[in-house]
């Protein structure tokens, strides 16, 4: 283990730091040994402070208000901000010069299903930052747009076997996935209380009206695969994680239903395979996609389950986002993400 | 309302009282008008009481041992004993000359998917206790097979699409389920302790290997369906409920995604169709089913999305069994059920 | 039973109908036989309909603005209003006419601590709507304050010794209590989200801070105690309940820690006793007080340990709400309360 | 920060590790710089493996019967055995040259309010582990008893009030303690299902029936503290944490409610003083206490509230062992703790 004294660090600031994954991005960066928080802002709770967790003690990180952030004085800037919001400020990050991971919709693929013009000077075209799909273009990025949670759990098990040619063209792919309520935000509103929410069970956003539809369908057309997308999420009585499973009419049947995820897959440290089935408790916390797959009986159309469990705070967020940071900053991949 | 104090009431017992559905079952019994207990048993917990909550008290109902039982002093049995084990006293309450409503797999469509021989005088074609999808045969019947939950669940939003005809042919409907871990029974196992399951969620039993399976494809067969299901239920960190989230390709387009349900159940007492999604909170502690459906958007192939609620202990199981008990001695249909 | 259809029935609203009181009122004078709910008002959500659960199935009931209220047109109305914000309205209705139950803390017995004047025509020694200890004043009431939610839970379990002069003069009664997060009211707040409350537990309001205090405090005084309070309220991850742990020093040892409830309340329909101790799931969705209590070994000093449950919407807000209007209106107390 | 592969490293084993005690110690020596994991026992799961997290990694570790463990083989080994099972284990790891950390109540002082004999070579006088309160005898010790969850809460937050003679004397010390459930073990009973636990709350082991009280009174007594103790455990529905709500008759007002904490616990690593008030959130998987103190007011006898937190399988049983192996071994006391 070198002495992570002498390794150089970067100076990153957190816009939006109030949000669950603001918070968490605090703390991955608190604990991080080559990043140095900078700034933290919130528009709101600004004077207060954030008490997170890292390195086994807590962290009290006051917040500012997000114009007086210091924007020229970092290396990089995390914009976990509310989408719609996000795109003027990553423009402003750019303007100062430093490099910004966007945790909205805003610039992702599809761009979260509006029309919306783009600010100057921000791209329109930024890496989309799942580096087990296209990590090439994100080393010495200086935008990347940081994938949605459902659309990690899900892409991440879907573009092995889109690649292999192996989902049936023009059938449905049906995701039935469930998030923790995090997931929705720390915006109080009524229905995320907990009274309302322990002992509960709902879909909500259903009949591909969510979001996170439009960056899965550009991204698996990307990666040629020819099908329809049914997307239906539940909300959960759990903090965090999301479980996505994930039905896909196959080109042939399969004798190992992994195969085609130990391929893909082999040498990457934040993806986890499964001979069982993976649990929301396998994942919490951590920065990984876990999958299992299997073929089940009695149908005439060859298929194949694929269960999918992230924590969407981490590899889901500001996990997936610190990844990022990694690769555009020439810093180790892992580096910060193996508490 | 007529002076219950005159009308006709039944003595029953419940046999296999300390699981959760015979729990709920003494709880309904208690509370229902025409109804009166007369005995219930558990075999480790005999010599105990069982506490139930009923007609706004409390009542602790004492456990004997199932030899004890009195079943030639009763009218009707409820036999909520573990499944293999059920069919054997299911022909001990024939012999004794009780009537019996069976919760167990034994006597089901598909005898969930076991082979075993019935006991000798034990009918292999017991009335299925779906009686929003068959009630003729229930009046008066001597031996009722309860259904499943999750079947009950399933079957109830399926019929009205199967009976048009309105499910694509040799397609595949795929039933996204999660329930409530009562579903798992009383029995103290490590996996259902509260520190394994809070803040948890996976599916289990994957791969089309779950028992109610038989009993959904032997009906929806019998009612003229030519689909391929494929079932993935999930265990949630609820105490009760159970929501299954249906995708059936169609034949048609539907205008109106609730029409099929609206004509199939006009007068049911305990089907409930919603225009928007039901959730576990809406059909907790009831004997209804609750539906809502959905056209789902961006699909080549035409597609309805059904999610279909029910308490997995009541219309899951004690109430849907009293329900059958209501037909089969001739008392109204939502006797004791509308608490 | 008598036939419910030739009882008399009483026009009621409720003001307030949005917040947990209000929901669970609307739902009882729902499933009262002879209240009928005229109006329901809400500040915010105004327009909209409320969803309540009553005789096995579900109403939605429109929710008004207050000032649409027709208070002339009713016999009583319930105020679920903001402590602070009741008492204006409770002028409103007693110069309508109508009879008021005031859910709030401006009425009662120390007036939440606060020194606010009245407004003309309110009286500032209405009736304390805590039935078992001070059912005289109640019958025929046109005005009453309904007691807190842990005071309900604490006076119930200390009146007695109070009574019997069993409390030791001078001394500290110490009361450790933890309520479910409805009793924080359905306003959005970010410290009741689920993902801050799930898995979590705290005090709050220490150090003698809790509004509940005062009406404890002077109806203790009255009852002819003199010990100083310490109570100390915590959060709970659960819906709804309250459980007090009480302690109390005492004048002298008592061989059945039970008797002086069982003299107390051998005919009270809604206090029960237990030999063990209560739990909140005893209580969820009851009317009542469960009250188990244990000497303790090993002391120096005579002491008590009581334990005192409720559920905090139930019997500590809105079913004692309507167990004070039956006593206002001249039904039988129990009318309503049983389901 | 040194490069630990050269640091020294001691062999360890686990016997017991399939309770929730057990595992933790196994995920904390798997993430421990300094020692290894040589063996892990259990009993009935013998043959399968435990699935633990530790320095970002899943880890399956494979667990053997107790009597094929090489106790010769190991430096230390951590005792995670039920009250009374463990003495006998204890004396054949010191009999195989080994040092031992018990977990269980069997060495402890005041043993669990048993009065067994101890096996041949097993000393009645084993240094209790609370290194906050006796550091010295840890220091090389070949056999510690490692404190009770809620002892280490309790004693953690009277220890200096007892050792300033702040606690008046004569008086009763009043503790309300509510645990998550982990603190019941890890096997399955049928009140440990999530369906008993979930949206439910109560007391257990009241009346000073609880077996940590033994050792809170001997220290208590041993600190010079002359008081009754009234010690009375809830139930919680969580996984971890344990909040302790104390309540010290004083023998003088403090000006300063945290000043006796700040005095005793200057340069504690493990020991955190909150000016608000503790919650479970804040130490769960952290070996600290944290604690908060309150003045009361309106109080005629001088008095201090007193707030303690920690996670009851980290400070209060896997943590605190680690803690106290580090110095047994000669390590740096925060080992492996601060991850």
């Amino acid at each position: 283990m070198p002495d992570s004294s002498s390794l150089p660090t970067y100076r990153v600031g957190v816009l939006g730091a109030s949000g669950y994954s603001g918070r968490e991005l605090c703390a991955l960066v608190t604990g991080h040994p080559q990043l140095s928080l900078a700034f933290a802002t919130a528009h709101t709770q600004r004077g207060t402070t954030l008490r997170v967790r890292a390195s086994g003690a807590v962290h009290d990180i006051p917040l500012i208000g997000p114009e007086e952030a210091d924007l020229a004085g970092v290396d990089l800037v995390f914009a976990a901000l509310p989408h719609g919001a996000s795109a003027e400020w990553v423009g402003k990050v750019i303007a100062a010069g430093a490099r910004v991971v966007d945790l909205s919709s805003d610039l992702r693929p599809g761009h979260g299903g509006t029309t919306h013009a783009l600010p100057d000077g921000v791209p329109a075209d930024a890496p989309y930052g799942l580096p087990e799909l296209f990590r090439a273009p994100l080393h010495g990025a200086r935008v990347v747009a940081n994938p949605g949670c459902y659309a990690t759990s899900v892409l991440v098990a879907l573009a092995p076997l889109a690649k292999a040619g192996l989902i049936a063209p023009g059938a449905t792919v049906n995701i039935a996935a469930a998030s923790g309520i995090s997931g929705a935000g720390a915006s109080p509103k009524l229905e995320y209380l907990f009274a309302e929410v322990t002992e509960n069970y709902r879909a909500y956003g259903v009949g591909n009206a969510h979001r996170h539809l439009f960056e899965m369908r550009d991204t698996l057309s990307h990666l040629g695969a020819d099908c329809d997308l049914l997307f239906t999420p539940h909300l959960l009585p759990v903090d965090r994680g999301i479980l996505s499973t994930i039905t896909v009419p196959l080109t042939r049947p399969l004798a190992d239903p992994l195969e085609p995820f130990r391929t893909a897959f082999a040498n990457e440290p934040f993806v986890e395979l499964t001979t069982g089935l993976p649990a929301l408790a396998d994942v919490q916390h951590r920065n990984v996609v876990r999958i299992g797959a299997v073929s089940p009986t009695g149908m005439r159309q060859p298929t194949l389950l694929v269960f999918s469990a992230i924590d969407n705070l981490v590899k889901g967020a500001a996990g997936q986002a610190v990844q990022n940071a990694n690769l555009m900053l020439g810093l180790p991949e892992t580096a910060g993400l193996q508490r």
